[in-house]
């Protein structure tokens, strides 16, 4: 068996939770900041009195959420996650406009979480400033070297600090309460300024003001990214699988939960403030502060001000925050094989993506993720705030179709099923899904409202673009599909080839080219010749006296080449051969060297692999690879094994 | 016979000139510049007074390298140019050098000729200003693609742009000599300015003056770039080929130095000023011009004053400039195949490059200079006084060896030449390479001296970079060349395998399976059984399902595949069969679909490539792909045709 080479294969919830959780955790390092500087766009008074409301109102539909999503695990354990009940609930077509909401909300996870994390680390090393964009590309182009490369997921380097950064946060959070109750909790460096609001927004009427707060609401709301991971993973759980699924997702929300509302009644304590525009809107002693004045993130001006005193707490609390964002990133590039695999099996994506190939299988699709984000990152100057208005749309649109297919579910099986006690017990899941749909379509509605205009508009345009492409590739798949297929009856129409004419490539007498002739003859054609094309007469000349003085007892003809050319003359050749016995297959032995080393591969096989592409294309004709392995070859075969993106969260068989 | 596919391939002189002189003609667009901008380092009045007697130094190398050149091409006419003579004659290492040297030539060709063209160019379009980067990189991306495409070198297109630029050039010397006669000639427009020195620069000392003077000199020699192209060139002329290519050289060197001399007159008369520094050095009244001042290149300068009355001959000036300068950049991309292809032969390229192979043989060493030029665009900011500074070293350490080994040629011909006639002829014929060699190397000892910080010493690295790759690249195939060579009276020693063990890999019951069963067993092996993967067990059962109901004669084994791949468990029984039966060969038979389009590759064929990369690590065993052409691959293979890199210089057989 081969447990042993995918290592634990199964994870227990403590290992869980880091793997899946990080994402949905790591979003306190910025939903915090968005309610703040939406709200105080009108101004720092409005951000100090709404900020806990709006917050309240995210839990609440956090914890709908959460709840719901311990329904679909039970309910739909293979790993399919949203994908697969919009599939299978709401046709084909809901289910990929899912898929198309999930490529975008990866590649925006890497986005906006490499982001945050630069920006938080700036706090903490300021020779950052003015840095981001690179620090953030040079990021995500180590995470995608590292994924490329394969990195076992589950272990304690992921664990860790997943786990120093829950610690952290509680810890800082208890601390706050602690002297805040002593009365010795130190106000935030922003906390003396004077946020004002942005031009325009001075005075609000009730319509703007509701408009503005649901803004703030839905930039809060990216605390909610990462919650479907779960669904996605739940084969990687040891069994029971779904009920160690809902656990997890219960301690994550219950976290998740805890650290947003400790951080919002920290910065309320602290009197943090956090503007938009900091150049501008902050105004010291009545002045904007210009732009020489730093802004730090909530989370380091709340552990600033709670760990007066204490300054390695404030460089701890960065330096795990910047871990979880980088885990959160990573996050994408792990969840997207699982995703790929589902969508290529059912043709919506390659087909190559669909079984667990070497880590070359998916090196394409990491590589286009880690381009996405790294562009948006440019384009968007690694602003959180502006990232953040593309990212929440695709995750609504997940959740509420996600949410409506499971009352569907609950439907289906009702009308099926008699017994009472269970049908009590799906009604009550149906009520708890329909509440969760209702409100992340109520959501999703506020997001576009709200966020058109600011990005949400241009993820939706991506969305419905990878939505075509899938569709048209799946198309491609459905026409091959039927050009190949065979009539029933028709098996036997398959004409064999009378005989077989053996080709046999050469340029020099030396082995690969003595092992293609043995194998040639091994098969016994009809005929048998060895073929090579004159490019240089002298080499020619020199080769037929070799094979001559060696004695080979196969026939060697030499192809004229007027312009040295090595694929026209051999596809002419095999051509004339095949127009004079039409029902002749024609086999062409080719000698390819196995290598050991990448660099190799440009040295190497290069022509005969054109002369293959272009044999190909004749009818009747078979062209036949004799390996020769070169010394360097050796040990390569096992550097091909390892680990492989989203292996983990694949679970095994 | 397939000469009309080539279309005309041997060249006349009159196309034979735009083809190889471009890249020559083109540095009277900068050569000036960068004589009377380096002399007026120290002032006005010095580039004034100095700037006639470093122009004619400079036209008397040419003269004499022209000359030389001109010996070049009777005695090694089969194109291998300066690599060709420096290797025959002094050695592989000598003639490795000056291939480093042409390759970094290349990219500084295109590098200098682009951006002197989007300089030249903003002069006219002033809107270019500030942009030079962009539309730089913009215009060797768009060069790029077409070369990739692959664009006949000869043809209109290309020969009227170059009489063009001679023909404006030599009317505007023309009219410029009339208006001086008759005292009409304008002033140029930065005429009534100061140059004023460089700080450090206003009190030369004698030794500081000539350093100065051999520096503007050695930027000066940039006119002498592009005069060794007609020397890898000869093979594209008509008979008699080398006469014909002395003659176009000799008029290629009797224009380029007759327009470069017009030019340094026309900016002495005009009283042009241009500076290295514009914004500091050029005081208008006194005071420094500024930042606001577009310096414009002499050309245009010249331009506007000579054609004062008609601007649509500044315009025109304008534009046949910047299309000279784009011809000279694609002449590295069609000089590089030519090259690459005798690096190839011996060795010290991959070997692929050797033979004309489609468009594609050449597309990554294409992109590979396109990038390389690119980057240094970017790097040095398209600046031209810059990238100048790189721009020479290569091409006289090229001049210096070939005219070395020209000497060393004669000497070996005199060695054994009795006739008196022809020793004379000898003797008169080394005369001229002595001198061209004592000259070259004296440039080049000018070059290195006063230009090594400035850049040349980056160029020098780069070709010594080159210089050690392609060292390993010849150790690499002198090393696989001992490794598979065969040792007399060794041929029979490969062992015939005693059975064939055909494998037929299926997943489906399609039509390329069937053929690929059929020819299986037109093959007649010892044993021939189809094998599947069991991916998915329900579509498995399908296969088998549908296998017995078609009543296929072969056998049909499922093997199965805990972790859902396809590569191993297919590797580990075909080891198993070759570990049973260890003189057996096992020929797998794999289907691969012949595609019609690009983007299709991405979808067919991944995973079949990627289990024959497995499987030929394994000894005993070939593979054998069994094609099917889908109806979308009707017509690719005759869009695989069509013209290609460097077909033009080669010059057919």
């Amino acid at each position: 068996m081969r447990s042993d080479r995918l290592g634990e294969t199964l994870l227990p919830k403590r290992l869980a939770l880091p793997v899946f959780a990080s994402d949905a955790l790591s979003s306190v390092a910025y939903a915090p900041d968005e309610i703040l500087l939406t709200l105080g766009l009108a101004g720092g008074a409005l951000a100090m009195t709404r900020s806990w409301p709006v917050a309240l109102a995210v839990v609440a539909v956090m914890v709908v959420v959460v709840a719901s999503y311990r329904q679909n695990v039970h309910a739909y354990p293979s790993g399919g996650g949203d994908y697969e009940i919009a599939s299978t609930n709401l046709g084909p077509k809901a289910g990929l406009t899912v898929a198309s909401a999930l490529l975008v909300d990866y590649v925006l996870t890497v986005a906006v979480s490499i982001s945050s994390g630069v920006q938080n680390a700036a706090a903490a090393f300021s020779w950052l400033r003015g840095h981001e964009v690179l620090a953030a590309v040079a990021l995500i182009a180590a995470l995608t070297a590292m994924n490329l490369r394969g990195v076992r997921e589950s272990g304690k380097a992921f664990a860790i600090p997943t786990y120093l950064f829950m610690f952290a946060v509680l810890a800082m959070a208890l601390v706050g309460v602690v002297r805040r109750t002593a009365g010795t909790l130190p106000s935030a460096e922003s906390a003396s300024f004077t946020l004002a609001p942005e031009p325009g927004m001075e005075q609000l009427g009730t319509l703007a003001m509701a408009f503005l707060l649901l803004r703030a609401f839905s930039s809060g709301a990216a605390a909610l990214t990462g919650v479907e991971a779960i669904s996605n993973g739940v084969p990687a759980f040891r069994k029971p699988k779904s009920k160690n699924a809902a656990s997890t997702l219960l301690l994550m929300g219950t976290v998740s939960v805890t650290m947003l509302l400790s951080m919002i009644a920290l910065a309320t304590w602290t009197g943090v403030q956090v503007a938009d525009d900091p150049a501008t809107q902050l105004l010291r002693d009545g002045v904007p502060v210009g732009d020489g004045y730093e802004q730090h993130t909530v989370m380091a001006q709340v552990a600033t001000a709670v760990f007066d005193g204490f300054p390695a707490g404030v460089v701890i609390v960065s330096i795990v925050t910047g871990l979880i964002l980088v885990l959160a990133a990573n996050t994408a590039f792990n969840g997207f094989p699982v995703l790929g695999s589902i969508l290529a099996r059912d043709g919506f994506l390659p087909r190559q993506l669909h079984t667990r190939g070497d880590r070359l299988a998916f090196s394409n699709g990491i590589i286009l993720l880690a381009g996405a984000a790294g562009l948006l990152v440019i384009i968007f100057d690694a602003s959180v705030t502006r990232l953040i208005q593309l990212y929440i749309v695709g995750v609504f649109v997940s959740f509420t179709l996600s949410q409506i297919g499971m009352v569907r579910h609950w439907n289906r099986h009702l009308a099926v099923e008699s017994d009472r006690s269970e049908q009590r017990s799906m009604k009550r899941r149906r009520a708890i899904n329909a509440v969760g749909a209702a409100m992340s379509g109520t959501v999703l509605l506020v997001v576009v409202l709200t966020k058109f205009t600011h990005g949400a508009g241009f993820a939706m345009a991506a969305m419905a673009f990878l939505f075509l492409l899938m569709g048209s590739i799946s198309r491609h798949y459905r026409h091959v599909s039927e050009e190949l297929s065979v009539p029933e009856g028709d098996t036997k129409h398959q004409l064999l080839p009378s005989r077989v004419h053996a080709i046999v490539l050469v340029s020099k007498v030396h082995r690969p080219a003595l092992r293609a002739l043995a194998y040639a003859s091994a098969t016994r054609p009809s005929r048998l010749e060895a073929v090579t094309v004159d490019v240089d007469p002298e080499e020619t000349r020199a080769l037929q006296d070799e094979w001559d003085r060696r004695g080979i007892p196969v026939a060697l003809k030499a192809l004229d080449s007027p312009y040295r050319e090595i694929t026209r003359p051999v596809v002419d050749y095999v051509k004339s051969i095949r127009s004079g016995n039409p029902r002749d297959l024609v086999v062409v032995y080719i000698p390819q060297y196995v290598l050991g080393h990448w660099w190799e591969q440009a040295l190497h096989n290069q022509s005969a692999l054109r002369l293959r592409s272009r044999l190909l294309f004749t009818p009747g004709v078979m062209v036949s690879s004799v390996p020769w392995q070169l010394a360097s070859s050796a040990g390569a075969e096992e550097r091909m094994d390892g680990p492989v993106a989203g292996d983990v969260r694949r679970g095994g068989a």
